[in-house]
């Protein structure tokens, strides 16, 4: 089987929304009239983004959900990606389990897959991903106002636990495992969250380096600072059972700086608190209060007594880690 | 240097056209009004798509060449680009070569960077661009009609010419192997070529697997068959003088099936022949006519004396050379 083999056999479906798919040198499409474009760009690589354990279905899925996760954090809903492939060698097993896990995720989000590239080389996953958003509606970094309150959709540091343990300096009992693995392995993108809280959230983006780290991002593009509690890490929806079951100090570290965890992190006014639940209950996702942003700079972490925490929490670097 | 330094030294410039560029979670931007949008995306592995005694600055200029040749072949304009790098690791001589070959080419055709990622890994470029078009005037693979001219811009071998110069099974002299190794690393795409051959081009495609294979991609998508001649590869404006050099019989195999050319390969009426030839004046690059559409299927080529060749040009495929 070569190059053009292999698009047509698991990668060419009819095109949709698209005028031209799959196939020309372009793919050609016409974006809504007076719509904003959102475009993203993720590289997933073995050993930094995923483990050579992961089944080619759920590498399928992560490669698409780190991108919608991006469209999500700015509010845009999905349209359409590109994925270019590099891959060691043509397995029919591989490639059928990838494209059906992808093209699963992609249809639950009315995703089309427009164009794209294969080629040998080492295992690397390239997806750029189109959305769109009303121009001035989409959800930035540089929002946050002093005053807001900080959320978090849905719970943290499973994703890291699940690595920590695949590296044996943590361990968990097997279904607990297979939770937390399954939060790495297929994060499930907030696209319809990001998506409501369009004209609520006054800064949000996703969680993928860790929740401090991100955090940071915004704080940094808004010109403000942040007091991050952390009452909620000892029990809320924010931390899952198996989190729970790992003993404090560790847990803190695992859900401030663990990364790869592809919640959204946003910031709204006060009064906007009850619309920020409504948001969350049509999407039946949890969202958490875990802290408020200050007129100040820097980041200032509290522990469940008030009392700031001298540990400073890293974010994830693909060059440092 | 960590991932968000090296992305803020060699890859943040101030945002054009787009609303937000590099450093959120997305870059927007606001399409023309009515236009179509033309995206594709190229990924370019060490050992297939370049050598490593490539320098940076080539290596920046043929990532994004590539895909603007794409952009050409639909006769799309330029606009912007996102770009994801994977990285042994962080060598800023290198980062500052490429990044400057990138963004000369970017800077020529008024492409901007909107957005990206970088990561540790085997090196890997991919390149995402985005081009506009106003609908219906896009150039296609599908358009070609029995009776059509085929026409080849520039010149095409000379980058084979180097790779096979490269691996020992050609010599060449010195300065005759520069000018097809500049042709082989900096490959010139032909935007302002294939935008002003649209309404004059019935379809068209980039030489990127070799010029028969590609040829035959019209074909497939156009339904109709061609006879292509060779006397144009004894003595014509789309033969080098480098690749006069060499002996008749390897260099109609270098010309026909070498690959990694990006000229444009198309078919207009014969009543158009005056404004190709002007559309090829207006953009100083030449134009040579090399066949014609039939309506029979197939692909026969002629050799100097009108009698058909034997021997099967093969294109280029990423997954059987």
């Amino acid at each position: 089987m070569g190059e053009f083999d292999l698009i047509a056999r698991y990668f060419t479906r009819p095109a949709r929304r698209a005028v031209t798919g799959v196939g020309d040198d372009c793919a050609l499409w016409q974006p809504q009239p007076g719509m904003q474009l959102a475009v993203s760009s993720d590289m997933l690589v073995e050993g930094r983004h995923f483990l050579s354990t992961v089944s080619p279905q759920r590498l399928g899925h992560k490669a698409l959900a780190v991108n919608l996760s991006d469209l999500a954090a700015c509010g845009a809903r999905p349209l359409a990606f590109t994925l270019a492939l590099s891959l060691p060698r043509i397995d029919p097993a591989w490639l059928q389990g990838f494209s059906q896990g992808l093209f699963m995720l992609a249809d639950a989000h009315g995703c089309e897959l427009i164009g794209g590239d294969t080629t040998q080389g080492p295992l690397n996953i390239c997806i750029t991903v189109f959305g769109e958003v009303p121009p001035g509606d989409a959800l930035l970094r540089s929002g946050a106002q002093a005053g807001d309150d900080v959320y978090l959709s849905g719970s943290v540091g499973d994703a890291r636990l699940a690595l920590e343990v695949f590296r044996g300096s943590l361990k968990l009992d097997t279904a607990l495992f297979e939770d937390a693995r399954l939060r790495m392995e297929m994060p499930d993108p907030r696209v319809a969250l990001g998506v409501a809280l369009r004209g609520i959230a006054n800064a949000c983006i996703d969680v993928s380096d860790g929740l401090a780290g991100d955090l940071g991002h915004i704080l940094k593009a808004s010109g403000v600072g942040a007091v991050l509690t952390t009452d909620w890490v000892a029990d809320s929806a924010a931390i899952s059972p198996a989190l729970q079951s790992i003993p404090m100090a560790r847990r803190l570290e695992l859900a401030l700086a663990g990364g790869d965890d592809y919640e959204l992190l946003f910031t709204a006014a006060p009064d906007q608190a009850p619309a920020v639940q409504e948001a969350a209950n049509t999407c039946d996702v949890s969202v958490t209060c875990i802290g408020r942003i200050t007129a100040g700079q820097g980041l200032q972490v509290l522990d469940a007594q008030g009392i700031p925490l001298s540990r400073r929490f890293v974010s994830f670097d693909h060059f440092s880690h």
